[in-house]
C-alpha cells in the first residue's frame, strides 16, 4: 500500500539534522528551505520509521495547528 | 505589555498570501519566501488581529504537532 | 514522490461515509468497520484530494492528541 | 460531579494493552474494537487516574486533530 | 456508562457565555469566573451536547496544546 | 522585533509554580487567575526562555484545542 496524498496543508520536506533521543518521545529537527522545523514524536516511531540525522523526511502539521501573530520591528 | 517570547520551536516570518473567510474559522495563507504555511484561526481572531492579505505576520506551531513521514523519489 | 511511511503511531483505514461540506472547513466522516472516525479538514483539502463518499482513506492522529478517560460502568 | 458527555466526536472503549513509562509523559496502548490507539499523556495524569495494564478506558481525540491520506494498493 | 476522570490536566467549569453557530463548526465561549476560555467544536457535537447560552459545562484541553510567553510590563 | 499580539483566544497571565524536567520534554505549572494551567513544552524550549519558578508567563492554547463536557452535580 502506498500513500498518495495527505490532506495536511503544510508539507516541507527536508534533512534530518539533529535528534535528541528520549524515553517517551524524541526531538528530531529537520532542516528545510523554509528553516528548521523541529518536530516531537514517540521514540516507538522514530525506531519504526528508523530515522537517523541525514535522511530526507516531509515534516507536516494540520493548518489548524497553526496560530499567527503580528508584531512590530522594535 | 509586550511578548518576549515564545516557547513554540516552529516560528516563521512571512507575508499573508490569500485569506479566505469563513463563518466561524477563516483560512490564512502566509508567504515565507521558501513555502506556504496554511493557518486556520477563529474568524473572531482574524478581526482582532486586523489580519489583511499583504501584512508580515509569524506562523506559530509547537513541535509535538507535527508528524513526519519518509518517503520513495519514485 | 511517495511516501512510504508516517510516524503517527495511529492509522486506520476506512470507508467515508458521510461529508458535511463547509465554507472554510468540512467534516469527514471515516466508517472503519469498528467505528466511525470523524475529521475536520480544510475545504481546501478536501477538493485537492477528491474525497468523496465511497472513498477509501486512512485516518491519521498523533498521539499526543489522544486523552484517556476512566468510567463505571453505571 | 459526573461527566455525562463529552464533545470529541472520536470515543473508543478499550484495554490498556501496554504502558511505556517516562519521567514526564508516558505512551499508554489501547486495544479498541477498531485497532489499537496509542496515546502519550503525562505522566503525572497517568498516576493521577491509577491506569494500569488490563484496565478499561475510552481513548478520545477532536476531529480537528485528525488527517486523512488517500493511498493506492500498489 | 458514566466518565469518572479524564487525563487532561486542564479542566475548568464555566457557563457558556456565548456561542458563534457555523456550517460545520462552532465557536463557544465558556466564562469560568476568572477568565473566558473559548472553545471551536463541530456543530455537530454542539448539537448533540444540546448545549446552549446559560448552560454549565467543564472546558477541557490537553498540557501538549500549551504553549508559553514571556513577556515585559512596557 | 517584538510580538504585539497573538491570534490563539486563550491567553492567561500567571506565575510559574512547578517544573518537572524531562529528557526531551517538561511539564510546567502555570498558576492563573483561573487555576492551575499544565502545559508540556520541549525542554529546549524551557531553557531557551529560561523558564524558572515564580517567573510570569502567559499560558496560550487555540480554540480549536479545546473541548466541551457536559456533567451532573451528582
Amino acid at each position: 500500500m502506498t500513500i498518495k496524498a495527505i490532506n495536511s496543508r503544510n508539507q516541507f520536506k527536508g534533512i534530518i539534522k539533529r535528534i535528541k533521543r528520549g524515553d517517551v518521545v524524541s526531538e528530531v529537527e529537520v532542516d528545510t528551505g523554509a528553516g528548521v522545523i523541529t518536530s516531537v514524536i514517540t521514540t516507538s516511531s522514530l525506531d519504526d520509521l528508523g530515522l537517523k540525522p541525514g535522511f530526507e523526511v516531509i515534516a507536516l502539521f494540520k493548518s489548524t495547528e497553526v496560530a499567527l501573530a503580528s508584531f512590530s520591528k522594535v
